[in-house]
């Protein structure tokens, strides 16, 4: 039992040991229930940073959370439009209040150091307003010193030999990476089982106007749901993606919340 | 891909072709990271609703949405109460936010037949309430065929003689089961790697009185964590509860949804 | 005008001259406005609460707080269901806030011991959270000595021999009680003139299946709104049960909150 | 049974057979507990409404519904200042969803005509956000017919000779008169018990700067609780009052509910 | 740059050296977007209370924050009803909350003295509200020095002299001032270009019965939107209200932000 | 009057005339008040968006509506951080509340097109989420054809050329131009009298890692709050910013508004 680095898999005595000196890194995984296109399975957004997380907390000694299963809307442009079916998304408020709940909780068991792991663009601003309801609720409890790293896993993916090497006919910008070459390398390097690579759909990268409409127009999301071909996806991209992603983020846990002992 | 029941291994075009005509049963786990005593793992309330809906969704042609992972705050006299390290729990609000956000959108992909699985009592009324909002919503949306089944595995455990295997010595109620021989058992069929028989702590069923006080006296729940021991676990009572949840559930979704062609 | 017990019939002055030092108890009843079968009004839920609230406040020198008149929506296994005409429900958010509420402005006053009189089994949870939240929040306020009890009267009613007493046929749980023996002897004892046992229906017990379906099926309620039959109750039994909830209910508060000089 | 004007007093068949047609004109009470001087109970903002409904409605063929008991934030100006002991006031949001959910519910049983009467001057505006916000949720239901009419019972008493005989030595705004000649005439013509001349304090009327601060300056209100002295009160005037409001509460409604040309 | 008495045209560094001090009084303007009849333009709401906090800021010192640009639903009895086409209003939670956002912030800069000047009547008690949970929320964040003034610059117009002046024929009441002459002669005075005075409806002042109804009656405002006839304005009147208002304000707050003894 | 592109400075009659119909286009700024380094003033990102909108309504017949002044906190890799007195934030709740308020307003007027034209990068989610609250709760009403466009108006200073002109020495992306050659350019050309180009700080862009912290580290803004060096701003760079961003907008807008086949 004692050699996970999942909470959920731990007894509350070995969480405590570990947790109460308030050192120990937690990392939360923040994801989605999306579609990812006609060769991927949905839950793409929650595997893939809660492997991160795994391989993150085995080399730093953090641990891993229960991640959220369930993101902010889809928006056309990133991630395809919320008209999809299966694309499941809460509110705004909800992951707001979702993150805020977590953080007051750590806090009360003594942790001091989070890692917010996402997995979904569409996140980022309301996991910004629950980290930062509830750092300002902590201060009224009288606690200051409660830090919380917030990353999405691909920003550390900025090598241009990397790049170049994932894109030898040019990167085009995370934007429209939503089930493309990026994500399905990174699931065949980890899940392939939940990928079918006979079904992926090839398409030029969808292109958008320099604004939003709402209602969306659906007719401006390739059918498929990509925002880019998967075709040049492969395994190998992905371990080397998954490497790129560890390696960087250990460094940068260490760094934000040095020194760790 | 296509044979699993869990909706997040699905693609989109797969949910798509299940759900969309509003027959097809989703059913969501809705569970809790809470302590379970010395000898188990904390993310017993979502392992074990979610391996019910599978085994049930297998039998009667349903899907199996993401489970919920955090939960509304244990109460003492049935959880052992907040205060423990690692129990890690939302606000009302925002169960019950979670649960309409997610019941708005299956209504969207055209799904009619719900099914929330609950693995921690505390949930209950936070859900009823998220079930209620959402069912309000949908009527001003002209939606009023959309179904929900409320249940806690548990309370399918209810043939005297069942019990009788269960509990030789009598059964105390519900109340005092939490992390106790029920949920032990349960876990011992279906993790027992999550489970470690020889941290046990064998201690009297806790008893209450018929009040509760706020903030809670830690000292009336057993140090432990568990309302009652778990010594009388084992793999073989998890598997008989398995066994006649799962049955009973199958038969009580049939008929509740009756006619599932 | 200072012999009441209850807080709205003190002068601003009187009640500052209890309270203002913190230990004197307060009591507020927490209610509903709910149908209560055929034979009885729909206010059952404030007045019982408000009666045993006054009888202990006598005994103990307590006050009594304006009671809640409305309270969460009714649930068909304890209440009959939330569609009869006259039963007027809250949002659960709403009950939350207003318990919120009032625990903020008593500790304002100096108050630190608070009783909830729950007379109504769906306001529970709910009641919960608003103790929490507002505990929570007095925390921030530097105020942490302010202690709540919460009960429902009738979980004083435990006594084996009263059971007996009460129910000569064999008693079928607090489940199903809505508007049956136990109620309607209480408002015989209390009201009378709000009660008519001419018009009592008398039905089998009702049963239902181990879940809950939203919407709810009507006719699994009986017709009558009552849960089970009002036919053998009596002014008799309803002094023995008030005799009962009052005297372990001032015992029980002078056990938790004691020393009361 | 039957003759009683309160909803709360009626079984929920004769409510319904009042109530379902829609024609039956229902009556809330909108309170306060709040301090009115050292010579007058707390509760006096539900008393007086409460009184002031019984009668229009026995004349007018109205129900009358378990009146709300806390209101909103006792203001400087016109309640003395939330700063006293024994004053227990809500948050606006609270108010204001009270009277939403209470809306929502009746428009469910079919009732179609709400009064609301207002006790308490402060309660004011959110009770008009909530009935804003009710009615703008009744459409989305497809419901809009529902009408409300909100009055506060003193603004019937605008017949100079009756002010003139209420106040010989002149009349200086209904601001000022929390806890003075009007409310404590009414209150000795209804609840003589719950006054005490005695203890009124005489003291100057209240004057205050035309701006409000906050926090409030506590020197400001006399000390008393009360804006200008009750010394003036009697029973005579009180009846007197309570006939004025009530037939000019009764007549209004008449009017109110007319078909309009 | 440096002369502005407003806040939006300052560098961050001005405005550092002259609010983190603590002494500095903020002013913000708190309006609407609003009909005020067919001779004038519907941010009057806006326009007129940032006139009068620029003159009273250059007078005693102040600064003038970006005015809130919509406010609370117009009341018919005060505006003419939220019926209207280009009336823009916000509902009560949003007003109130933008207020508190406000306030949290400034104290973050150090200030504690804030004007709210409301040009608008049916703002005042969602922003008392607004006031009331900020300082609240200060007080946890060990905040307890932050002074707040509330004022509707009308109320400094209560000199009778000045009354008669402008009301030669009689004033009927600040009610039915909404688009009458007050406003009306202000905004001649000061916005000449967005007053046309060719296009008043004269028609007698508006009159209401003592009771609100919901929906409203649109009959009963006058078809022009105002409740008064501004045809007795004049430039003259407006640059009178103005100095009135001015030097009553400048005087209020060098009298309300004095040290009290 | 009737010549103001701006909703505020015409009449109700006049607005309606224009609105009622639903072809009009609205044009909403929504601005923040935010630290813009020393040498600017602090409402830029209200002025510009404001000014963009206004030369966009006059080419296309368009009406602009009162800005939102107060914005989404800023974010330090984009804005700086929220920890500059000065800037002057809201909850994200405060203002998807506001434009879900507003845009609920504008349906009711027969208004069905909208453009939100944001100024400041942190407030895009939050708007996000009050548009899709308010179109989800317009299909409520029955409406569902009430289309909004959502903007920023750099997005449309895209062509490589102008990108050339306007950085010389290589762009160095949007995220860090946060009080920088762009903004200051345009206040220039629009707003020279609230620009004090000696008080430029010079230095080089801001660089961050690819994670935030919270609380973050102030020292990783540069002190005087820009994230890049404004030296190279010029009126002429300014009004090559506007031509580019007016006509780039006008033609979006008559293409987005367009039936779309």
């Amino acid at each position: 039992m004692t050699r996970s680095v999942f909470v959920g898999e731990l007894t509350w005595k070995e969480y405590e040991s570990r947790v109460s000196r308030g050192d120990c890194v937690l990392m939360l995984p923040v994801g989605a229930l999306e579609q990812h296109g006609h060769h991927m399975c949905m839950n793409v957004d929650v595997l893939l940073p809660t492997a991160v997380c795994q391989r993150v907390a085995e080399r730093i000694g953090a641990l891993v959370l229960p991640g959220l299963q369930y993101g902010y809307k889809s928006q056309q442009k990133s991630g395809g439009g919320n008209h999809f079916p299966g694309t499941t998304s809460l509110d705004g408020a909800t992951l707001t209040g979702t993150v805020q709940d977590i953080i007051r909780e750590l806090a009360r068991h003594g942790a001091r150091r989070l890692v917010l792991m996402n997995g979904h663009y569409e996140n980022s601003m309301f996991v910004v307003e629950g980290i930062d309801l509830a750092l300002r609720e902590l201060r009224y409890a009288g606690i200051d010193d409660f830090k919380v790293v917030l990353l999405s896993y691909w920003d550390f993916v900025n090598d241009p030999q990397v790049i170049a090497q994932l894109y030898p006919e040019g990167f085009l910008g995370w934007d429209i990476e939503h089930g493309g070459v990026f994500e399905t390398s990174l699931m065949l390097a980890l899940y392939p089982e939940l990928v079918d690579m006979t079904r992926v759909v090839d398409h030029p990268p969808a292109s958008f106007p320099p604004y939003d409409v709402f209602p969306i127009v659906p007719q401006r999301t390739p059918a498929s749901g990509t925002l880019s071909s998967a075709r040049g996806a492969s395994r190998e991209k992905g371990e080397l993606i998954l490497e790129v992603c560890v390696a960087g983020i250990a460094a940068a846990l260490q760094e934000a919340f040095e020194p760790i002992p």
